[in-house]
Formats: structure tokens, sequence, C-alpha cells
């Protein structure tokens, strides 16, 4: 199942909005066929394992990161495949929580005499599809914010300057945590101030072409039709409140969405739900302070990912996250530490928050 | 060599302002003796470890972290002790800087015949005893900063709530770092607000009765008579400007002496010189943002000592560092981290500050 895990994750890139999933088929010891799920529409993690391994299928055990699916999608069912094939074991690290398949791939393989379990490394898997998990079950993507900051939690000099706090390590990592996220998510005084692309830039990921989403949070419409993430490749939503004349951005290249009356600030819960709506598995945050501690303030989320330069910026400083409705030491968010890595010269910390 | 550094540290609580010193009397392979520095007055490593060889130390290899010195002291000198045993050999890893010895030590005992060589894991051990190197060499102590703050770099909200920020560990390794150095600084801020006892509590530390000497940066001689830290073991320096009526406060049990006009702020330089003329090794500073940043500023810091507690505290909070000079991201201070571990669930980030 370790393998199959690992397997999975080279889909990381790609397989959004699909769950990724590894299949490894095997005569106990012997590993007899492997397969992964690459891209939305093309087949399965098992009908790719159940190619590979051929005639040697029958009566083998199949090793699933996630329950087969049971339903005709893009694809035909997978257990309609491992049936076919043969094998008399199936063993499942977590059920489906997709509404359509849900036990119904297990329910179908026990029918067919085959046996099946579930819960092997059933934590790692779901670690693997957060995302995927969390717009399945709570009809919202899995939401990282990303902030670079000294070791001191600046993020900026008070007169703005911020460039290259951290290094080109980190940036580089960056485009990771892009190219896994089916959407990018900033406010408008971000676009204003820095014009930024956020796309995928590096060559080196395996992405098929997929760009995530670019969404901008901008209450009174101020994007700017010659913001250079507009040209490129991908699609831009700018959320804004009220109603506005959209249609020279939309020449321009963006769609508008209006989430809250004229005046209000844009709801980001509601946001967040059209995205999971739009098959968004995951949403990278990369804005400033204001919407960073907004969110924060809100519970909106999940993980933090924070990039600290080894640095020393000192009182004149922007802060990370603009929390004005925090005043009592009690209102502190606490953090469960799940990853602490070195990236070039800078620290990189995972970290669930706890609400 | 190695094993001689270790021996060494075991002194780190209880032998400065002596410097640590371990040794390892070996034939090849075959270790003889050991023995290290444990108290300023006490045998020193090498007669410790010569008393552990006996006999066969005749013919021997004496390794020394440190030069063996060649003045009567409070002991008489180890070359002596050395030639007399009979070693044929002496490895030493750093020469001492200390000018009664500095040299001295090995032309002793070369002209006795034994074959000697220094710089054996010399950047090791002048690393263990930089307090004593920094003293002796700069006639200024190194210098910690230790601060605990949120990952996003607050010390507390801006309504003063700070308890607690770190948890028992932290607090417990702080008792560590007190214990290692030879004076406790403070601003009278601290005082006022916290009133802290800047002692060693812990029974578990092998101090030998070691206490820091509390030293409080008191422009204005505001320092009550009543601060708890007057009526602990262990003596207290109150550092003021300009002249003021010192008797009560002599009589609480604290020496006060000037370092500056009136009106001026304490010439922080100026005390740690003093303190070095007072065989200081090392000075831990605990205080808040002003003298914290104050310090940062005039490069007066040597290595930052920073416990991380994995919360978000936001915007309505103090920062770590108040540097009202540094206006620019030119002005930033580089770390270089040395050391990152956890503490209970705080992180501990151990840096030396590049100027």
């Amino acid at each position: 199942m370790e393998r199959a895990l690992q397997l999975a994750a080279r889909g990381q890139y790609s397989a959004h909005p699909n769950p990724m999933v590894g299949c490894v088929i095997a005569h106990d010891e012997e590993i007899v066929g492997e397969g992964w799920h690459k891209i939305t529409g093309e087949p399965h993690a098992e009908v790719n394992a159940l190619a590979a391994a051929g005639a040697r299928a029958r009566g083998a055990t199949a090793y699933v990161s996630l329950e087969p699916c049971a339903h005709h999608g893009k694809t035909p069912p997978c257990i309609d495949a491992l049936i076919a094939a043969g094998v008399s074991e199936v063993v499942i690290a977590m059920a489906d929580p997709f509404d359509r398949v849900d036990g119904r791939g297990l329910d179908a393989l026990r029918a067919a005499g085959i046996t099946t379990s579930v819960g092997l490394m059933a934590d790692e898997a779901a670690a693997l599809n957060k995302g995927f998990v969390s717009r399945v079950t709570r009809r919202r993507p899995f939401v990282r914010l990303k902030v670079a900051a000294s070791i001191d939690g600046a993020i900026a000099m008070k007169n703005g300057e911020s460039q290259w706090i951290t290094g080109p390590e980190a940036r580089e990592d960056v485009q990771r945590q892009r190219a896994r996220s089916g959407a990018v998510m900033t406010g408008i005084g971000t676009v204003l101030a820095d014009d930024p692309a956020l796309n995928v830039r590096t060559g080196e990921l395996d992405t098929h072409g997929l760009q995530p989403l670019r969404v901008v949070l901008d209450s009174r419409l101020r994007m700017p039709i010659t913001a250079q993430m507009l040209a490129l490749p991908g699609a831009t939503l700018v959320c804004c409140c009220g109603s506005h004349d959209i249609s020279p951005l939309e020449k321009a290249g963006a769609e508008i969405a209006s989430y809250g009356a004229a005046g209000d600030t844009v709801d980001i819960a509601a946001v967040l739900k059209d995205l999971a709506g739009r098959d968004v598995n995951d949403v990278l945050v990369e804005a400033g302070p204001g919407v960073a501690g907004y969110m924060l303030e809100r519970e909106l989320v999940d993980e933090l990912v924070i990039y600290q330069a080894p640095h020393i910026m000192g009182s004149e400083t922007r802060t990370m996250f603009q929390t004005p409705s925090w005043l009592a030491l009690a209102d502190r968010k606490v953090l469960d530490v799940h990853d602490v890595c070195q990236i070039g010269r800078d620290t990189r910390i995972t970290a669930r928050v706890q609400y």
C-alpha cells in the first residue's frame, strides 16, 4: 500500500480535480503490475495496473489507495475491470467519500466474491487527497495560505519594500504549491501593488498543461484590464460585490462574478463554495495581510505554509496577518505543525490551524 | 579529541569564568585516563585525567581541548604535571587566547621534548568556549539574546498579555541558558512589569551554587527595593545614568553603577566592557523589545535564541524588536542559523547575527 500511495502521488500536479490514486497488483511479495491516475478523463490507476499485470492479475491481490469506482464517469467502472481480470482480493486504503462511489465499489466487489478490506494506511491516503476529500465532504476546497516572512514575522517594510525576502528555492517551491492547486487566490491590493502572474511557470512540473484558476478578491472591481495574469494561459475569476460594467474586463479575458451587495466585502466563504462547485479541490491563497488575516479570523484557512527567511526585519514593518478582532491572548490560533523543512536558506513550516 | 570536548562540556554550568576543558590520556586507541575542569579554583582537566591514568600516563598521548596553562593561577601549571607524568605527546584543539597562556604552554611542552600539535577540532573547541574566547580576545562577553514569540513574531498582545506563550519545556531550557551565563541582563521595564527572578531555579543543573549576576538597565534608577531578585541568592547590578541616592537600593542588596550622564540611556557597550572586567564570559539578555531592538541596532548581540511557539497571534500585538532606525529592507539583519530543534511544542532557533 505504501507503494500504491507513492504511485498515487505522481498525479499530484495533473490528476485534479480527480483524486490521486495508485494501484499495485501483487502475488504475495511479488509485484506484477503498477498503475496510477495521471489525468482526468484518462484511465484510472486500477486499469493501468491491470494492463501492466496482464494475465498475471488472475488470483492476485490488488492494493488500491482509494475505493475503486462503480459508476460510468469519463471512463468505465474500475470494479468491472478488477472482476474481469480475476483478482482474488482487493485491499483498499480508504473508502471514496464521493457520493457516486461511497461504498458501491466495495459492495460490487464483495458481490462478485472478491475478498475486500478497507483501512490499511487510511490516514496517509486521506492526507494525500485532503483537497478532494474536503471538496466532496465539506463542499469547500482545502484552503492553504502561503506567507513569506522574516523570522520576526515581517512580510515587508512599512514603505512597502518586500522583494525577495525568501530565496529562489522557496519561490520554486511556491510553483509546486500552485501546480497542485485547482485555484490560486489573491486580493486586489496585491494585484495593484505587484501585478503577479499567479501561474505555474516551471517546465519541470508534469502538469499536462493544467493552470490553476486565478481568483482575485476585488469588492469594488478595480481590476485593471492590463493586469498581466489576464494575458496568460489559464482562466481568471474576479470576485466583486454589487453590479458593475464588466464588459471591458470580460473582453480582456476575465470572468466576473458577484459575491455580496455593493459596499460589502466579498463573501469569501461563498467564493470557496462556488469553487468547490467548479471542482476545485485545493485553493492556494497568496494574498496580503488584509485578506490573509480576514480569512484566519473567519476560520477559512485549513493549512498555513510559511516560508521563513533567516532575517530580522524589526519593527518598522508590516505584519503577516491583519486580525483587528483578536484583542486578547485567548484569540490566538494554535497551529498543529506537521512539517518543517529547509528550502534553500529558508525554512518552510506547514501547519494545520486548530479552530 | 571528540571525547575530550564531550568531557569539557560537562563543566558548562560550573566552570565559568574559567574555560571548559576536557582531557583524555590514551595509548593509541586505549583510553587510560579522562578528566574535565569542574569549578574555578579546583584542579584542571589535565590534572584530573593524569590522576585517573596514574602510572599509565607515561609514554601516552594527552588530548586536551585547550592549551594547557603554564602559569601559577589558583592551581599550579598543568604543563608541569604533564611533563612530570612522562606523557610523550600532547594534542591540543586550540591555543589559549588568555594572555598569561597564549603559546607559553606549547613552548614549555616542546622545550621538555614532548611532541605537540594544535588544531584538531579547533572550530568545535572554539565554539564550546565562545564566551571565554570573546571575553579574552574582544574584552566583551559573548551576548545571547533570548526571545519567546509566536510564529508570526509577536511577544505579547498590545494590552500586555503574554504569559506562557511558550511551553514549560522551553522555560526549562531557559534555565539552562541562564546557568551557563555569567550574567543575565534585562531592562527596568521588564522588572516593573513582571518582577522576574532571573535566577537559576532548577535543582537538576550542576551549577555548584553559581548564580548569574543579574544586570538591570535602569537609566533613571526606578528599580524598586521590593524587586524579588534582590532577595534571592546571587548578586544584582543596577545600571543607571547620572547620580542618584543609591543607599536604599544598596541596603536592599543591589550594587549600583552609572554608565552615562543624567538624561542619557545606559551605555550598554560600556556595561558589557565592565562585565568582561568582572570575568563574565557569557551574557544572556532577557529583555523587552525596546532593549532587544536597541542592542540589535547597535550590533551588541552575538547570537539570538528564539523560542517560537506554534501560534498565530495576529496584528494587535507587540513585536520582537523595536528598531526605529531600520527603515529600509537593506537595514535588516541576516542570520546564520546554526541550530533548530524542538523543545516541547516549541521550536528553538539559535542563530548568529551577521553584521
